[in-house]
């Protein structure tokens, strides 16, 4: 096996090589602390110059003012499941759009806990291959739940709706992958280990009058916002390896060409290139998602038949391209293409689906 | 600032420098994978192996039977607070003993969450310098919570009660530093970053009777036990680079000559070495825990004034000894000699402490 395949995983996702070669120098001695940074205190003002510049980092790529905390939290996207109507609804009931697995397991969260979700779409009657595009947002709502990108359905909301109530996006598959105005959000979400760095940490982003709400009484102190807002998330030891790599990320990301719009263009590039491919392959391949709303991140696609994909999946690990298998819950075929991946990794993996199917059509 | 300082830390903690180098040996290409760990799909058959052989590992180590299930969960052991109750009062009180900090504020959140904790003794009285040693554990209480070492307050259990109920205890700063018979307790947690890895993972290790209780109704999904225990931990996203940290940790361990048993050795002569010195500096050191129940992990000090301490901890710090200050709570100094700190270094300190008390007393 080469040193490195063209790895198409969900997540955890592949990185950039220069911030695995960066953590690679970093090892043992970071920043002449005569430490790894997996051995200094959290309490160190090394390690504050760490938090800050990682926060100052995202602030500037998201474009989010002086309203919004930025929090690190343990437990991945499931547990904002309980967070969010836990610290957000104060008295009120969540409304949520259904546009797949993670929409319908906050739901089915928020349902377990007593908050009384109202479902006011959901595209479940078409396998999720849609998002809805009618409703009517409840003025009275707590908040509105959105899932931004749908990493197993492949389907990725293109611009969002105006929302009368405050909007909560679960970002974890698409969060600093193009340009959006983040102050439209109340609160956004992301497990990091997408597009944002490893798996251990999920990033929370919080606007000031969304804090001032009054969390459930049941709610433990660690599933309370303010309990890392007040601390700055150092009310006890964070994952202080993994915010390290998400701030490798966030330098990395500023360093590509053009911020966000930049990121964008790199990968809806990279996203045409591939569906355009699989829409002229006659049928061989086909993508699962309806057309305008395909996902930018996660390109889900069927063959003809269940062998033909074990084929697929074979013939291309076999040739070093990775992570290409579709969820198990839907079967099939996925390329997740986050930022970290090239538009020449993608290149090489139309070049090998060409050749695949020119072999097997 | 050499390669590597002498570092005393109380948690993220030293690690020992092979398994910093066996990282960074493992980047960018884990196993012949083409990716590198942090890159790896946590559903893939590497990382499975991954996972097994850490479990296995770590209940061979701890002489764990099959009734024993170990899991891997975020939020460190203040989500354990919280966690602890709602699993596993069914009806029932907490009782506890406080022996300082952490179990206080275990106390604290089982309290805050409605479970009415009954405190069956406390060390408070003298600034929890000493561990309890009358008390009657009520035969109803639904569990009893102790914590074996006080980081903060450097104090530990030397053996531990019989209880008519299981016992919950907080191994954070002491798992896997001596010889126990882990079979006595129903539940176990440690956050992984002081004896057993980097911050970002708590190891919970629970007895399948304790599984067997109901979880009550306001447990969210994610701190629910059986939650973990069904799905080996894969519910959602672990911190995979976190537990494969922990799994090079207990390989290490492993490695070490005489198992827990040598390891205990190895610790007891470290505390002995640098508490005998102390006893012996005229006052000039003074341990602040009661000669019986000191921790051989956290060794706690305070020198005649706060002047001469920031003296101490500056030019210490100047001569390559990092960490040895004492939690801003109750000030002073404190040295914590973990498993990866050698005897070497115990040496090396005590020898700088020598030449202080010499210059100064």
């Amino acid at each position: 096996m080469s040193l490195r395949i063209d790895n198409f995983n969900p997540g955890p996702a592949a990185l950039p090589l220069p911030v695995i070669e960066k953590i690679k120098e970093d090892l043992p001695n970071f920043q002449q602390t005569g430490m790894s940074v997996l051995e200094i205190s959290h309490r160190s003002d090394k390690f504050d110059e760490l938090l800050a510049e990682t926060i100052t980092r995202l602030k500037r790529l998201m474009g989010l003012g002086d309203d919004y905390r930025v929090l690190f939290i343990q437990g991945g996207a499931s547990l904002q499941f309980a967070m969010a109507p836990l610290n957000l609804c104060d008295g009120g009931r969540p409304a949520f759009i259904d546009t797949g697995t993670w929409s319908t397991k906050a739901i089915e969260q928020a349902e377990k806990l007593g908050f009384e979700p109202e479902v006011i779409a959901s595209s479940a009657d078409r396998g999720f291959c849609y998002i809805p595009d009618e409703f009517e947002v409840p003025s009275d709502a707590a908040y509105l739940h959105l899932v931004s990108n749908n990493t197993i359905k492949g389907t990725q909301w293109q611009s969002f709706p105006r929302s009368p109530v405050p909007m909560v996006v679960d970002m974890s598959s698409d969060i600093l992958s193009r340009a959006v105005d983040h102050e439209q959000f109340g609160l956004i979400f992301a497990g990091a280990q997408k597009n944002l760095g490893p798996a251990g940490v999920c990033v929370v982003i919080i606007r000031e009058d969304m804090l001032e709400r009054k969390a459930h009484p049941a709610t433990p102190i660690m599933l309370n916002y303010a309990t890392y807002a007040e601390k700055n998330s150092l009310y006890n030891t964070p994952p202080s390896f993994a915010i390290y790599v998400v701030g490798l990320m966030l330098a990395w990301i500023e360093d590509q060409a053009g911020g966000l719009v930049g990121i964008e263009a790199q990968n809806l590039a990279k996203a045409k290139l591939l569906y355009d491919f699989m829409d002229e392959s006659e049928g061989f391949y086909r993508p699962t998602a309806e057309k305008e709303v395909r996902s930018a991140m996660n390109v889900t696609f069927r063959l003809a038949s269940e062998e033909l994909e074990s084929q697929f999946l074979a013939e291309a690990l076999d040739q070093g391209f990775g992570g290409l298998k579709g969820h198990r819950s839907v079967g099939g075929c996925r390329a997740s293409i986050y930022n970290a991946i090239s538009l020449d990794q993608v290149e090489r993996l139309v070049a090998f689906m060409r050749g695949f199917a020119g072999r097997k059509g």
